[in-house]
C-alpha cells in the first residue's frame, strides 16, 4: 500500500467541505485523509454574531463532526495544531505529530487588530463558540451587574462594535433585538443602553451599493443603533474606548465595558509562525489554490490570498468563497495525486446578503438589489444551502432555519 | 378628618401581610396607610436561592405591589428609606419625607458578617432579586469564561457557600441541579466543578433532627456537593477563600471566583443608623411588636427581635413568623388607634421543610419526621399557601408551583 496521506487542518467551511469533496472525488483506497479540529465539532461561522447578540443559541450553530463527515473514510483527530513544517511534511499538534505527502491548510481567521492598542487585552472578537458564549455571557453579566450595588455604571450598558463592515453590521442588528429582552430581564431602561458602531469609512457596508448601505442604517438607527462613521478606535481600555475623528483628528472617550471588534481579519497566527511568507497572515496561493511555494501545500479559505483575475483584487474572506473553493480544491488534489494537470479556481458570485435582526436584511443577487422580508427569507435559504450541500436533507432538518415567515 | 397617618417600611413578607391585614381589620377611614419600598415589586424571599442558582426565574418570584394590594386603600410610595427619626416621627426618603403617626419597620434583612475580611467586598448574598440576578450571571459568567482564551482557571468552576444552615442548604441543592446544565451549556467536564458548603458546627441544618440532617447531607453528597464541616471562612479574596479547622486551626486556601454568603443576618442596617438601640441589628420589641422604647413604632420580621416566653429564645428570622406576626401586628396597632389593650404575639409552628433540590426535601410537621418526594411537595405547598394568604386564588394561579409529581 502506497497510499498518500493527505491532511486537512481545520473543520471551518474550507476543512468541512474538503474532506466531503475528497471522499466524492477519491475512491477510498486512493488517499489516507485525516482532518484535525480544535473541537470535535464544526460551526457556522456566518452564524456566530447571533449567538454572540444571544439571539439564536450557539448549539444551532455547530454540529458534531462525526455526524457530518464519513468517519469510514476520514480519520479524525481532535488536536491543536501548533506548528506547520512544509520543509519535513511535517505538522506538530499539541498532543503529537502527523506526516503528510499533501497537505490542507484550512484554519481560518485571527482577528486582524492593526496594532490599535488594547484590542487584544479588552476587546472581544466573533470568532468562535468559545469566544461568542463568552461575549454573550459579558454583556449579559453587565447588565445584572447594573442594579447590584450602588454603583449604577452607564458603561456597562453601553456595548461599542469596531467596524461597520458585514459582521459589524450583522451583529449590531442581533443587539438591536437583544437588548430589550435584556432591558426586561433586568430592569433597565431601553433609552440608558446604548449600541454604538464605530466605522471609519463614511459609510457602513463598503461593497454594497449606496441605496442598500443607507437602507440599513436607517432602520439599524430607528431600533436604536448609533452609527459613528469617520471614526476610527484609538484605544480600548477596560471600561473605556478613545475613538478620533478620521480627518479632524478631534477625540472622544466613550465609556464602554464591552467592546467588540470586527474590523478586520487575518489568517490564523498560526501559519505566519510556521515560517510561511505571508501578507495579513495569509499565504499567497496560485489559481489552482497551491500554495506559491510548496506544491504539495494547499490553502483554501482565510488562510488563503487569492487575487481575483477579473479584478485583480484579493477575494474577500467569506464562506461562500471558502465553500466553493473545497471543489476546486478537491478536484485538484485528486489531479497532483494522479499526476494531471491542475485548474484554476472559478468563482461564481451567487449573491450576498447581510440581515439586519429578525425578519429584516438587505442583498444583492446578480444585479437585483433586495430589502427586507424578502432578503431576510433568502439569508435563511443561502445558510441552509450549505446544509444540505455538507450534510445532505438530513443536516438540514436538524440545523435548518424555517422560520421564513418571521 | 383626623386620620391616624400609618406608613409601613418594606413590602417584604411582613410589610404585606400587614398592609394586606390593615385593609382587612381596619375601616376605610380609619387610618391613612402608606407603603413604602425601593422597588415596585414585592417578592418571595424564601425561593431566591432557586433564583441565584438559576433553577427558577425571577420573574417568578416576584410581583408588582400594585397587582396584590389593594391601592385604594393603601398609598404606595417606592422610594429608599434613608433614615428614620422616631422621636419626630419622621422618615427621610431618597426624595422626600414621611410624617407619620404609627410606623411599621418590616425592613428585613442585611447579611451578618460577624466582621469576616473580605465579605463584603467578594462575597455575594441571597438578599433581593438584584442579588441572586447578579449571583447567577457572575456563575455563568465564570462558565462561560472557562474555555475563552488559554487560561482554563479552576477557580471559575468553584463555588463556595458559607454557611450550612437553611440557605445554605437549600442553595448547594439548586446549585447541584443547575451545575450539570452549566456543564452542558459550556462544554465543561461535571468532575471539574465542585459545590463546597462551609459550616462551622459538625453537622448542617441547626434545629432539624440528625435523622433528617444526615439524610439531607448525603443526598446532596451524592449530587457532587462537598461539605466542610467544623470549618470557618477567615478571610475571602478575589480568588481565593480561606478556611481553617475550628478546633485545630488548620488552614487551608480554597481557589474559587465565587463565594455566596448565608451564615447569618442582622436587621437592616437603616434601623441602627437610625439611633434606634438594636442587638444585631434587630429592634428588641415587647410581646405586642411594639418597640421597647417608643409606644407607635412597631416592628415585624427581621427587623425585631422579639423573645419566644416558651424557651426564652429570640425568634428565628423566617419567612412563617413575619407573616404570623403580620396578623397580631394588625391587630394591636388596631387596638392602640381604639384605645385598646394589645394582645402578645402567639406564635404557631406549622413545621419547616427544607428543599434538596428538585423533587427532595426534609421536613418536620409537628412531630412527623418527612423526608424526599412527600417534603418536597409540602415544601410547594407550603410556598403555595402563601401565595393565597396574601392574594387569594388569582395570586396563586399566576405564581404558584404546581409541579408536585415532579
Amino acid at each position: 500500500m502506497n497510499q498518500p496521506r493527505i491532511v486537512i487542518l481545520g473543520a471551518g467551511y474550507g476543512g468541512m467541505m474538503t474532506a466531503q469533496q475528497l471522499t466524492k472525488q477519491l475512491r477510498a483506497d486512493a488517499a489516507h485523509i485525516t482532518l484535525v479540529n480544535k473541537h470535535n465539532y464544526h460551526y457556522q461561522t456566518t452564524w456566530l454574531h447571533e449567538a454572540a447578540a444571544g439571539t439564536l443559541h450557539h448549539d444551532r450553530t455547530r454540529m458534531l463532526i462525526r455526524n457530518v463527515i464519513n468517519t469510514n473514510r476520514i480519520e479524525f483527530v481532535q488536536d491543536i495544531v501548533k506548528e506547520i513544517q512544509p520543509k519535513d511534511n511535517k505538522v506538530i499538534l499539541e498532543n503529537g505529530t502527523l506526516d503528510y505527502d499533501y497537505i490542507v491548510i484550512a484554519l481560518g481567521f485571527d482577528p486582524a487588530t492593526f496594532g490599535i492598542k488594547g484590542i487584544e487585552d479588552y476587546a472581544f472578537s466573533i470568532q468562535s463558540i468559545d469566544t461568542v458564549r463568552k461575549i454573550r455571557e459579558h454583556i449579559e453579566y453587565q447588565f445584572a451587574s447594573y442594579h447590584y450595588g450602588n454603583e449604577h455604571d452607564d458603561a456597562r450598558l453601553n456595548i461599542i462594535v469596531g467596524g461597520g463592515g458585514f459582521t459589524g453590521v450583522e451583529f449590531v442588528g442581533e443587539l438591536a433585538q437583544r437588548v430589550p429582552e435584556l432591558c426586561q430581564e433586568y430592569d433597565i431602561d431601553r433609552d440608558k443602553v446604548r449600541v454604538i458602531n464605530i466605522e471609519g469609512s463614511t459609510t457602513i457596508l463598503a461593497g454594497f451599493e449606496d441605496e442598500l448601505a443607507s437602507y440599513a442604517k436607517q432602520r439599524l438607527e430607528s431600533k436604536g443603533v448609533e452609527f459613528k462613521l469617520g471614526y476610527l478606535i484609538k484605544e480600548v481600555k477596560s471600561n473605556d474606548v478613545i475613538v478620533e475623528k478620521k480627518d479632524g483628528g478631534e477625540s472622544e472617550e466613550i465609556h464602554a465595558r464591552t467592546v467588540v471588534w470586527t474590523g478586520g481579519v487575518r489568517g490564523n497566527t498560526v501559519v505566519a509562525e510556521s515560517g510561511f511568507e505571508v501578507d495579513r497572515g495569509k499565504i499567497p496561493v496560485r489559481q489552482d489554490l497551491r500554495s506559491q511555494e510548496y506544491d504539495n501545500v494547499f490553502v483554501i479559505g482565510d488562510c488563503a490570498l487569492l487575487t481575483n483575475p477579473e479584478n485583480d483584487q484579493p477575494y474577500p474572506p467569506t464562506a461562500q468563497i471558502a465553500i466553493q473553493q473545497s471543489y476546486a480544491l478537491a478536484a485538484n488534489l485528486k489531479a497532483v495525486i494522479q499526476g494531471q494537470e491542475t485548474e484554476p479556481f472559478d468563482y461564481h458570485e451567487k449573491g450576498t446578503v447581510a440581515s439586519l435582526g429578525e425578519g429584516d436584511a438587505i442583498g444583492k443577487v446578480g444585479n437585483t438589489l433586495l430589502k427586507g422580508f424578502t432578503a431576510s427569507a433568502l439569508k435563511k435559504i443561502i445558510d441552509d444551502r450549505y446544509l444540505l450541500l455538507l450534510g445532505g436533507p438530513s443536516l438540514l432538518l436538524k440545523k435548518g432555519k424555517f422560520n421564513f415567515l418571521q
